[in-house]
């Protein structure tokens, strides 16, 4: 693979096929990721240096992929500025400590990357000294409204009905929270790119429970001023999920890259944010990693059919694989994306 | 209240004010819900043609609703199927049997509502009885597509990984499968307008997991053919949720009114929905009644000024009332949407 198809598609330059890498491509479908997890809790796999590391170039060793994404999770922020944060085996992420009230909001602190973060900057240069410039890395964050809809409800959530009371009962509080979370997402952002990542993604993964009023209102300013904050240069991709109205409004806040998810149609929301304005990364149902692979194949040729003739698209799943996710059909995924859209 | 403002609305009728009820109207944010549902386990009461009848009429007590919706639960035709359904304090619905395979699918009986689902028939015949026809009375069922996720998944689901594997990787038993629940919900829904309702809504709650290509292949020739097997006059109402992308295959599939979710704003929704086609019910986001009274308002007025100016606006949320949600916010609902609609 050539080091640069991923940096370019970012950049809509062209490149002699589609790059594709894969959310969550560190994950626990691969055997080897599993034996280091049956060892080690999670929290202590992304505080180690060593391990997230070694955990990220896990499926770079194993498939053709055109970029490596750091190992951390996008809740690791809230820690330093005061969650009690646990990933229970059952429940995943908890916070003991939810944010509800304005004195809540207050008692957070702000974050120095380098030192309350140092661990997630370590492992960057680890891997950037390793792929020896022959494959980009990626950094990521959470966005502002994913990370405070984690801190309010205390852990995931189905209908988001504390994040949306204290956004529609206390917006002064809104405030304050959301903009310490800008504050945050940006110097953390910061911190990754002077490590050393090539490309950041923000991950506002559950902008989808909102209406596009609210977001509008509560949500897209704090995404624009992070992304507005960050290095120059660096290409930054703005994903979220269930963001079929929102997609407009995603492109107003930023981002060089619109992570789309499955529920769109490739083309038709490439031509309402504007191809020549920006790149799109998606968009496969990360379920059809379950199907025959002819159905997988039908499924890879309908996407890149629709981003075909123009530069800026880049190959990924609509979010994260999953656990259940067979590695060989990850690996004929990958193939045949470069295969096919080489032709 | 007028009683035909809501089926004048379904018609796309002009009315003096605009119609509203409440998915999941009946439901344990009442104090006089919970009382009963204390008492009693949730398929007793739905089997109880008595409990069934007085749990739909508590919400009407209240408020001034302009329908009323049978109690019941959109499972309840899969039980005679050949389901192993429980509904447990915890998980919620569970299925001990879950389909899975083509054998699975075969070993599905067909369903005689007359005999299998008599209970919900009696409750509609005790309903409309004490109703005298001041109010509509609503039935409903789950769609082929929902039923199938849950007789597929054993339960709610997440990222529907069984029902799109069987849907990918096995297209013959699936569309057995679809056929089955198509003939069933038909079947059941046409039973229930027998036995007295004046409207239906065809929930295909969860159809909003799908993209667009694999809605219009699989799922929409299966809802189209329940809506068009319908004893004609009586209005359907096709709803689902996360239907962004979907609206337009809806419309295709039928139905005289079609229900929006709060992702959607209400305006664009019906402008592509083809505003002198179908009549559209929704949009408030369920949390919108967690909100100050003075939030709220604004919320509804941006619905209603949205829907302003041609008839066949249906008010409701945009997903069932939750249980959480203050009796006062609701009561403040009804009365604000018919007050602000009178100007």
């Amino acid at each position: 693979m050539a080091p640069d198809t991923f940096l370019k598609a970012c950049r809509r330059e062209p490149t002699p096929y589609t790059p594709i890498w894969i959310m969550r491509q560190a994950g626990r479908y691969l055997a080897e990721y599993r034996a280091i997890r049956q060892k080690t809790p999670f929290l202590t796999m992304c505080k180690t240096p060593e391990l997230a590391a070694e955990v990220t170039l896990q499926p770079l060793r194993r498939f053709a992929l055109d970029a490596a994404i750091i190992f951390a999770d996008i809740l690791l922020p809230l820690e330093p500025m005061g969650a009690d944060l646990e990933f229970t085996a059952s429940e995943g992420p908890v916070i003991h400590n939810p944010v509800r009230t304005s004195a809540d909001v207050e008692r957070l602190r702000l974050v120095e990357p380098e030192a309350d973060l140092l661990f997630v900057l370590e492992a960057i240069r680890l891997v950037r000294a390793e792929l020896e410039g022959k494959t980009p890395l990626i950094g990521f964050s959470g966005a502002p409204f994913t990370l405070a809809s984690y801190l309010i409800e205390g852990g995931a959530s189905r209908h988001y009905v504390e994040t949306k009371r204290l956004m529609y009962g206390a917006p002064e509080a809104w405030d304050v929270l959301m903009a310490k979370l800008t504050t945050v997402t940006a110097a953390y952002l910061n911190a990754q790119i002077a490590a050393g990542v090539q490309a950041v993604q923000l991950f506002d993964s559950w902008i989808g429970c909102l209406s596009p009023a609210d977001y509008a209102r509560s949500v897209l300013p704090y995404s624009k001023a992070v992304i507005s904050n960050l290095t120059p240069g660096v290409p930054i991709i703005h994903f979220g999920t269930g963001t079929a109205t929102l997609l407009e409004l995603m492109r107003e806040a930023g981002g060089d890259v619109i992570g789309l998810d499955w529920r769109v149609s490739l083309g038709e929301a490439w031509e309402r944010l504007g191809p020549t304005d920006v790149a799109v990364q998606g968009n496969l149902d990360p379920v059809a990693l379950h199907a025959p692979e002819s159905t997988l194949r039908g499924q890879v040729e309908a996407i890149l059919k629709a981003a075909a003739g123009r530069p800026g698209h880049i190959f990924n799943l609509g979010h994260g694989v999953l656990p259940t996710t067979p590695v060989e059909a990850v690996s004929a995924l990958v193939d045949m994306v470069h295969e096919l859209s080489k032709r």
